[in-house]
Order: structure tokens, then C-alpha cells, then sequence
């Protein structure tokens, strides 16, 4: 059922990813104005996140019904295959944010979404199958859900460290295709009333060219433990992600967080710069309306896009000289998870990453 | 996950309706061409049915994207409302059978679904959405599926005792439009071998005129106990119904169960002939391949196809004197539910009935 409070009334509270999972929920990749080759290159990318992430935890895997049988048909160990009309496969922002109370109760938060920025700075369109989706799963698990019509959030735009703090980034929050009719005030209290959060840490910057989200936190840093903190970053001082990541390095340096502890940060450089190539960039359906994939153009690469689940940590690797550094430093920092890399151009080319394409359903 | 086994050789066996559910499943109709005036009074219907299950255990409804958010917005309570791609509503006959042992789990029998017989006999096509019914239902469960693909079934031809006794009527299961190619005695096996039942009751008639279904077993009799039988009934000799009821007491009186029982049969009487009104039959969108419902057809009305939920019966009345005598007798049967009556016309309309748009998830 849909409720009329908010959960910070009702005692509910966003979990830190890294707390225990039920599940998580993909989409299947699908359209061709965004996945090139008839998104077989991405469904293949996607299918070793879902059977990776299924050693691991349940994986639910919502299919448009045009996929149904073929998905159904790949009979993968631990994962369910449910219908979920959906315009693409971006979960972590069309998906629910579920909340949990102290009582091992779970209910749904479904945000508003309006394709990364409405007719105006979206980047497809329709978006009305996308705007169920957090409806559905809420369903599907069978729990309330607390429906936030008057507020636009993709779930990749926070982060929440389980104990009362959130990370986001001014960029995305601030932008004006998402609420701009609402102050920076307005929107740390809206947040906090549905995440049961007590302080909002507003980094300025995303990743260099993650124009698709106007720079989700979730490519540029995220918890990995309360008060500890990963961050993106660039040595070279000639690439425009230098500046970024160390604005946003001063930002984190100079907050506390809710419970005023001082964060510690640490740094994990990006790859070498990834841009489409020309045969990518063809295998595209171009579409009036859909961010163009061009040849040339910078994708938003990242290794903080990362995935906690169950004992495991899902890595986007992309055949770089960096990627040992990021599994070492990963490593160092969860000794108890299995890291898993997997090489992920192909989800890169959609947009995102493999933060954005799961979403986690907490153990209550 | 699909398995390669099979219920009976799992130690897996098809509860009684009677046993206590975990939830029910419904579809919201929704075809122009079955149901009149748009299935807007069929829906009322279903919502009522809905409702009045939702009392007692907790439902999921399954809608076609093209109804989602109409009925989200309902928010009725106790009711999940997941995505299910349909043909029309039949749960009960699209729907995965679902089996338990005796450790508390639970699998799902999707058994192969072809419209009622096919291209020759059935009685709608496409019928492509409803054959994926099962398979949805069992991932929304999170069960594995044993896929009977080599046998068309419908839920709505069979019915268990629970103790290794099923029920079927010949008429269906000997049409020649399902599975024409096996034997009486392998119908028998492949029913046992995915149920666990020991013995088939072969009951020869369904409801005259009960020909979307060929007669279907839930329409002419049920157990509501083991050993125990009710059968829809007609006094009156010179309509058709006497001769069918007539007969199928025959049959019932001379066999026994599995475990060696005779059965005692309940007599129910059938309402008077309920016919379809020009009005009703102007309503439906004429369509070549789709069963037509005329002005002056009549309906197989039966209180038979009633439903067993924890705690109650959902039994379709039709405003008709006989309505009061079923509800006393089930009353008497069942002193310790609560009968709730729902005028069931509209749902009727469309060639079925209460139990035929129903699927009980039992509790393992």
C-alpha cells in the first residue's frame, strides 16, 4: 500500500549498502538507441553481473516482456526473472530506495523520476515505464511503499552511511531539471525525511563528462565504511578531473559527518581516459530525443561505481593500468569481501556503471 | 531455476486448496473481446473478489502494463500489484500449480497452456502472455519450476485432496485438442508424476454448456474434504444438467479414493438458466478467433466454482433462490469459515468463475 507518512515519522531509515542484503534487483539492458548492436554486447556484460552477484545473494532480474522467454531461458542459478516494463536499465535511480526500522521491518521510498532531467535536460524519453519501477519492486517484495511524487531523485545520486549521513553531489541535486522550484534547504529536508538521514554532505563535483546524470556520487565517491570515505581521483594536473577530485577532496576534508567524525578519504585513481570508438559509436540506433554515443566522446570511467553485496564487492575494470591498483586498494579495505572485477566497456557505453545498474533490497 | 526432475520423484505433492495459503493470485481483465463494455464491469468484479480474499490472506495481482498504475492507484490493502503480461484473466488455468513437501518448501508445475485447445478449439488466440503465467508467478515466488511443456493443463481441469486423490472430469481431459496424442492411462501418469497424487477420479461431465473450458473438473464438483464431495446438482429432468450430475453421481458413488474411501457426496443445486442479455452480448467487441458470447447463450452457472481462502469461501451467488440453499450448505460443510457470497454475473459473463480466476500459493 501507498503511505501517507514519511519514514523518518514511522522510524525508518536507509541502510548502508555494505549492511546485509535479501536481494538485489537488475534490469535487462534493451534498447537500441542506447546499447549498440541490439544491446547483445550489454546483455552479455549484464548477464556476468547478475550470475557474479547470484554466487552471492538472490538476484531478481526485471525483464521487459519483449525478453521475457529469452532471459527466463538462460535458467541462471539464484536469480528470478520477473517482468518490469522499463525504458533502460538504469535500477539504481528508477528503482525503490528501501528503508528498514529497528523492528526488521522493510518499506519503499519511490522517488520521483523524470529521465535525468525531464523534455529539457533528459537524456530519453518517454521515461514512463522507468517512473513504475520503484512501484513495482516495492510490490513484488511486498512492502508499504512511501511515494515521493513531488521530488525528483535518481537512488544514484545518495549515499547513505546507515548512520545518519548522506552523500550527494551539488551538481546532480542542484541541477535545475530535477526540482527547481526548491531551495538547497528544502531539498536536504526532503531528503532526510525519507532516508531518516540527520546530515546531507554536498559534494560539489561528479566525474568529468557523467553529463548523463549531471555527476551522480556514486561514480565520484561512496562509503565504505562510516566516516571512511573512496574517492575518484586524478594525479595528472592537464586533466580536467584533476580539479574536480581535488575540490571535491577539500570539500570531504573540511565536513564532518552527522555523528562529528572527521572522514577519512581515500583516493582511487580513474583509468586512462575511455572514449567511444567509431564502430561503438555505429553499432548505436540513433534517435531524436536519446543522449547521442558519438566517436570520441569521453566516457565517465570510474572504479567507485563499484557494488557491495553479500561478502563481495562487484568492480568495474576496463583493462587499464589502474584497475590493479583499485582491486589492491579494495582489497586492503574490505579484507572479509571477495573482490570480483569484471570488465565493463560495455556497460560504460550505456552511461553508467555497475552502481547503477543493481539496486539492493536490505535485510530487514 | 528450471528443474530436470519431477514432483513425485522430489518428494513433492500438490496440497488441498483447503490447507492454509501463503497468498492468492489474480489477473486483472482487461480483453474488449471477452469482457463487455471495456471489462469495466468485470473489473468491479475482480475488484470486489479482490477485496474480499485481501480480508483473509494477502493477494497479488497481476495487471498488463497498459492497467498499472489505474490499479496501483486503488491502494487496496493487504494487495501487492505486480506486472503479468495476459491474454485474460485465468489464473487458475494459466497459472503455476504450486507443489510443497514435507520439509516446508515449495516448487512450481507450469504445466504447457495452449488457449483452451489449441488453434482448433481453443477459444482465443494469441494466448503467448498467458503461457509465461506460471513462470512469472514462480520468479515473483523466488521457487523453482519444474516446466511440463510436453502436457497442456489446465489448473482449473484438476483438483487435489491432498492425500493422493485427483479429480478431473473425462470431457476435458480427453479433448482432443490438448494432448491428442496420449492415452488415458498416460494422462494419468504425467498428472501423478507432477502432483503426487496415486489415483485419478475420472468424472465423465462438467457444466452443460461449460464450453470454453470443455467441462472444466472446479465448474461440476470439489473436494471439501477428503473422502468428501460437493457436486453442482439439478432436480429438474428435462434440462441437460440433470442427466450430467446424474451421471457424475454415478461415477462418484461406485469409486474410491487413494486411500481406499468411498465418497460422500454433497449435492449443490445449480441456479436457474442464466442466459446472456442482448444488452450483455452488444457490450463485447466481436473478434474472429475469440469465443462469442450471443444474446440468449447460456452460462455454465455453478456455485461450485468457489474458492477456498484461509478462513473463508469466496462463492459466486447470482441473485437467484437458490443462492441461499448453497450458502447453507456450505455453511453446514464449514462451520469454522466465514461464506462470503459475491454477485458473480460479470465475471461469469466471461466464461468462468470465481475459482477460475484464482491461484492459491500454499504455505509450505
Amino acid at each position: 500500500m501507498k503511505l501517507n507518512s514519511t519514514p523518518r515519522r514511522d522510524g525508518y531509515y536507509m541502510p548502508s549498502e555494505l549492511a546485509p542484503h535479501k536481494c538485489t534487483y537488475l534490469l535487462w539492458p534493451e534498447r537500441p538507441d542506447n546499447w549498440r548492436d541490439g544491446a547483445k554486447p550489454a546483455q552479455k556484460a549484464f548477464r556476468q553481473v547478475v550470475e557474479t552477484i547470484a554466487k552471492y545473494e538472490p538476484v531478481v532480474l526485471g525483464v521487459n516482456q519483449s525478453q521475457y522467454l529469452h532471459v527466463l531461458g538462460m535458467n541462471m542459478r539464484n536469480v528470478s526473472v520477473v517482468e518490469i516494463s522499463n525504458n533502460d536499465s538504469w535500477i539504481r535511480d528508477s528503482g525503490a530506495t528501501m528503508v528498514i526500522n529497528d523492528y526488521g521491518e522493510m518499506r519503499a521510498v519511490d522517488w520521483g523520476f523524470n529521465g535525468y532531467g525531464g523534455t529539457e535536460g533528459g537524456i530519453y524519453y518517454p521515461w514512463d515505464f522507468d517512473d513504475y519501477v520503484g512501484a513495482k519492486m516495492a510490490n513484488i517484495e511486498k512492502v508499504d511503499r512511501y511515494e515521493v511524487a513531488d521530488f525528483i531523485l535518481e537512488g544514484g545520486s545518495i549515499h547513505s552511511d546507515g548512520e545518519g549521513t548522506l552523500l550527494v553531489t551539488e551538481e546532480t541535486l542542484l541541477s535545475p531539471d530535477r526540482n527547481p522550484d526548491m531551495t538547497r534547504e528544502q531539498i536536504e529536508d526532503k531528503l532526510c525525511e525519507y532516508t531518516g538521514a540527520e546530515k546531507v554532505l554536498w559534494v560539489p563535483y561528479g566525474v568529468y563528462r557523467d553529463e548523463d546524470t549531471n555527476g551522480h556520487v556514486d561514480n565520484i565517491c561512496q562509503f565504505v565504511a562510516p566516516g571512511k570515505v573512496v574517492l575518484a581521483w586524478e594525479d595528472n594536473v592537464d586533466d580536467p578531473q584533476h580539479e574536480r577530485s581535488m575540490k571535491d577532496l577539500e570539500y570531504l576534508e573540511s565536513e564532518t559527518d552527522a555523528r562529528g567524525r572527521k572522514l577519512e578519504i581515500i583516493k582511487i585513481h580513474v583509468p586512462n581516459p575511455v572514449t567511444i570508438t567509431k564502430e561503438e559509436a555505429e553499432g548505436v540506433d540513433s534517435v531524436e530525443g536519446t543522449f547521442p554515443r558519438r566517436e570520441g566522446d569521453r566516457l565517465p570511467a570510474s572504479y567507485i561505481n563499484y557494488y557491495n553485496c553479500n561478502g563481495a564487492i562487484i568492480l568495474p575494470v576496463f583493462d587499464d593500468p589502474h584497475d590493479e591498483e583499485a582491486i589492491k586498494t579494495l582489497e586492503g579495505l574490505f579484507p572479509d569481501r571477495v573482490i570480483e572485477p569484471i570488465y565493463a566497456r560495455e556497460i560504460l557505453l550505456g552511461g553508467g556503471n555497475i552502481h547503477c545498474i543493481t539496486q539492493q533490497v536490505p535485510l530487514a
